[in-house]
């Protein structure tokens, strides 16, 4: 028995978590998950044996596909898939299928960390990569204006992303590429607002920030996308593949999606929708980056204030060794998972949709009494 | 609430679940799993939200590589990688991987329904697809003799798949291919009785059959096939990523992995081995095969006696009215999935090791009895 204790003695549900890479679940959504590894309710079988072939399968991917639609507004034209393999795959699978022959120049905007991991991909399956802004030379600590950069109108695609969980940086509005396919990774604010799908060709999230436990992809893609993808991408990498098959092309991920369902459910009935979420992690954003403003630059916030994340609030303190006792100060009391992304170091506190505002509240005062004690 | 109830009263706990696609679990590792959505024992946190980058994780990881090491007796020079994606994905990363560009010629079995998907994705991604057996004309009822496949010597590897699950055949032994690699879809028989990892260069198996539920696949693969694979491989799809990151080179699906963890713990301490697993293993099958044998052919059993699978068990009755008859009355006595892959029909019996011999004894009983009054 490898496992040991991580941190004090409280229970789960009362810490406040944090952490950037794998966010936290709303305490209904744990009890009832807890419940469905016993039995789904009604159904007498375990989530976590659940047949792909079954109806009931077909039912927990049709429920949280539909709340999806509700909660964003989905129209017809575009397939919302859960897929497997995080972010990371769709890196790849971006441009294996949509880089197609009679025009594989894509354009790509390098923000932070993880857009330029997708540039990284792109370069490895694609000769016509075009950087068309990084914000490197400044150390990503701002998003572009809209007059920085030209979008190729020959470009196959645009990516970029719009909330850069690494560095806390986020898009205000979204880069209007005209005819050109907008592509998006949106892991880090995906169910956190409402935006307009109309102006993407792609957009994905993988469920570990907002929307459930690591182990599925949501993707969403314009039908008119799926036209010229080449005939030389395998068939589970082939977009088509999980299009016609309603995502049960192979055994989907069934548990990781039945969270998704309990987290769309809990945002539709208990939160009241995504506006209402919305406005709720706005205020959390608000409270921590209040206490940044008032320090004089005790907090240093590592965003340019127009491009400042509400999901991931990134700063950073006079020396390590005052981040090092920060850290572990509020661990003490509850606050885990606050230390900075290994690239960039520092503090990062992640206010995905299942924090409360009680937690940013509590990190907020922790901040102003660390301050005052260690200036 | 799209959701309705799917069979009958009983818990889930006393149902007898015979799906071939999606199997069942130990009523233990159930339990476990449960505490675990609340709390990992003396961890203070679920099991859905460990964050990747925390020691938690890694410890999970490690202790779960360790068990599959003890159960296998898996040397120091074969890599253990928890992948997303299913034994489908596996179908395209081998030819990504290892069609090496100085020798990409690949030699395949195809045996049944699985070993064809995965020649179908290897002809996508190379153009030196070599078929050495297939058992297409005799309906997929058996196995090949060694004398009757030859390997290329030239061949980056040969792949074949030891236990189809929708036909019900499986090899006794394995193809002895000499220097060329040997690549194995074990997804239906992994871990239900011991083999030597020695005779094989890549093993793979998808974890919702014998080792925890949909979402994870286990790969094992010999350290020197590392070293050829072409450049042009994704970075995500490269099986060095995996290896370099000990499993951890994005978010691995750490619930699913977590289940395989206590699976692996009960295979280990309850149930004392493979070697103890493949007795129980071989007595649940001989029930459902002495029935068969008894029957005078109103059960029809699809494999040839010396390619019968001991996981899954085919077979048909005299007419589709009558196995729609016996799969409906099964039902009603807490035996649920026994209706045969959409491509075969008929009925299959899938005895994953979860599955208690009492499953089969009623099983068996059941088509006795059922075979008396219909005949």
């Amino acid at each position: 028995m490898l496992i040991t204790q991580t941190t004090n003695n409280l229970n789960s549900l009362q810490l406040y978590n944090f952490a950037g890479g794998v966010g936290l679940l709303p305490e209904s959504v744990i009890r009832e998950a807890q419940q469905a590894v016993l039995n789904i309710p009604d159904c007498q079988i375990s989530a976590l044996v659940v047949n792909h072939r079954s109806q009931l399968c077909r039912d927990i991917l049709d429920e949280t596909e539909q709340n999806l639609r509700t909660l964003l507004s989905i129209p017809e034209n575009y397939h919302v898939l859960f897929l497997q393999g995080g972010a990371s795959l769709q890196f790849a699978m971006m441009p294996m299928n949509l880089c197609t022959k009679k025009n594989n120049a894509v354009d790509y905007m390098t923000t932070g960390y993880w857009s330029n991991k997708a540039v990284k991909e792109a370069e490895i399956l694609s000769k016509n990569v075009n950087i068309i802004w990084s914000g490197k030379d400044q150390h990503f600590t701002r998003m572009p204006n809209a007059s920085e950069y030209q979008i190729n109108p020959d470009a196959a695609y645009v990516h970029y992303c719009s909330c850069e969980t690494v560095e806390g940086l986020q898009f205000t509005g979204y880069p209007d590429t005209g005819k050109v396919p907008l592509l998006c990774d949106m892991s880090s604010e995906f169910l956190t607002k409402p935006f307009d799908i109309n102006n993407y060709g792609l957009v994905y999230a993988h469920a570990q920030k907002n929307i459930g436990a690591a182990g599925v992809t949501i993707v969403i893609i314009r039908d008119d996308l799926l036209q010229d993808i080449p005939h030389d991408v395998p068939e589970i990498l082939d977009y088509r593949s999980h299009v016609k098959m309603g995502s049960i092309y192979n055994t989907p991920p069934i548990f990781a999606i039945y969270i998704v369902l309990l987290v769309t459910r809990w945002l539709l009935n208990d939160m009241g929708g995504l506006h209402n979420m919305n406005v709720q992690n706005q205020a959390k954003a608000a409270l921590l980056y209040q206490a940044i403003d008032d320090s004089e630059d005790f907090y240093h916030g590592h965003a340019h204030k127009n491009s400042r994340s509400i999901i991931n609030v990134v700063f950073s303190l006079p020396s390590s060794d005052l981040e090092k006792q920060f850290i572990k100060e509020a661990e003490t009391l509850g606050m885990i998972g606050l230390d900075g992304h290994r690239s960039l170091g520092g503090i990062r506190a992640s206010l995905y949709n299942p924090m409360p505002i009680e937690g940013s509240l509590k990190l907020q005062k922790f901040m102003q009494d660390f301050q005052i004690r260690n200036q």
